[in-house]
């Protein structure tokens, strides 16, 4: 069966995120309801990883194995891109070795989180970003994000407990922060990220910011991990998986 | 009776439009129900200019006579956005004299009109652009555009009769066409806009880069004006109001 490899982009607002669930509209569902609809048999979409219900992607990665090689891999682009809804996009596609898995073969991911600061929020970024009305102190929220760079137990920030005896090391290659007018773009590379991570660990640069946690808790939390939870979420809309590394 | 001014934003998406219609959802329908909500009293909401359904705005201006000076401008602002659906934010408001009129004030306007070039939509970009999938001359789109810069009769250019003896001469003061990897912005500043008049200049200049349309006939329009029309009209979802000049 030839595998095809997607990368695949979506507005994650009207989603309930992209792990296939019983009865709800996922990205996963819907891509796999346009293969069968393509080739007439079931064909499982396997991602990257793992968004949640208003989460974007501008470059989410998955592979599927197809019934036949019948279409070149253009045209399963353009096929697919017929089927699917507008708010799902298959950006391109190519025929990858039998070996290649959009999940185990990952070395790692980018995620961009963008910041609205500013007491009104444009309509056009509705559900785009985090819109935080009150002012933030910026040097505070880059010296947060720098604690969380090299390699860490990030125990503390994950939602859930993982599988027993699963690790929860995971080494931040880089995590750049901008500000341009109005917006704060937070960009983090890793080998790795734990169920909900990302927004934990931009939940704790904010509190910082605000000046409710400081710096040294954060590094605290990495060290003592799971014990001492980082408990505050920032929202799934600011968030976008924006490159898998291969 | 006070005199506010307003400077609005809104996501034409989900809007029939700027303009007050019977049991539609409009932009000025939903400001004087919030203003209605605010005070008790209904007030006539005065746009600079009509946008089309599907039309955004980054700074649309109004006016709207208040039946007390009780609140402040702040507190105005922050009443209607705290009332406003968040696909419509008032940015600003202040007082002015009761001389000044949104529309009859205004000198001049700005308009952006976003194309999106190549195969694929992005699926944040729907609602947002013109997909162009199809290559376009990109020097003929600006040699197009050069054409109507100054003052010209623009009758051609405007989708309805107007009233009879009104004038249809109109002064565009610059027009300027970017290009940004698959991203062509062209923004129109001038004296006055007739009606669907950015979007008749936008899909003519878009005619003339297909090769479908030489650049001498557009000039030729501008010449005959009324009897030679322009018959390709842009669609609404590229075009924002970016500025109202006063």
């Amino acid at each position: 069966m030839p595998r095809l490899k997607l990368v695949v982009a979506y507005d994650g607002t009207a989603f309930a995120g992209w792990q296939s669930q019983t009865h709800r509209n996922t990205v996963q569902d819907t891509l796999e309801r346009a293969l069968h609809d393509i080739c007439g048999t079931r064909a499982r979409v396997h991602g990257a990883g793992r968004t949640d219900a208003g989460v974007h992607a501008l470059a989410q990665c998955a592979h599927v194995d197809l019934p036949s090689r019948r279409l070149s891999s253009a045209s399963w682009t353009s096929a697919l891109n017929a089927t699917l809804p507008a708010t799902i996009r298959v950006l391109r596609s190519r025929f990858v070795s039998p070996e290649f898995h959009a999940r185990f073969s990952a070395t790692g991911k980018t995620y961009r989180y963008r910041i609205w600061l500013g007491p009104i929020l444009p309509p056009l970024e509705l559900n785009r970003v985090w819109h935080i009305p009150k002012p933030i102190d910026f040097e505070r929220l880059i010296a947060a994000g720098a604690v969380f760079v090299g390699k860490h137990d990030f125990a503390a920030f994950a939602a859930n407990r993982g599988k027993k005896g699963e690790s929860t090391v995971r080494t931040i290659w880089e995590l750049k922060v901008r500000k341009k007018k109005s917006e704060a773009t937070i960009e983090i590379s890793g080998d790795g990220f734990l169920y909900k991570m990302v927004r934990l660990m931009v939940g704790a640069m904010v509190q910082a910011a605000r000046g409710k946690l400081p710096a040294e808790e954060i590094a605290e939390q990495l060290r003592i991990g799971r014990a001492k939870r980082a408990r505050y979420v920032a929202p799934a809309s600011g968030l976008y998986l924006i490159k898998v590394w291969y």
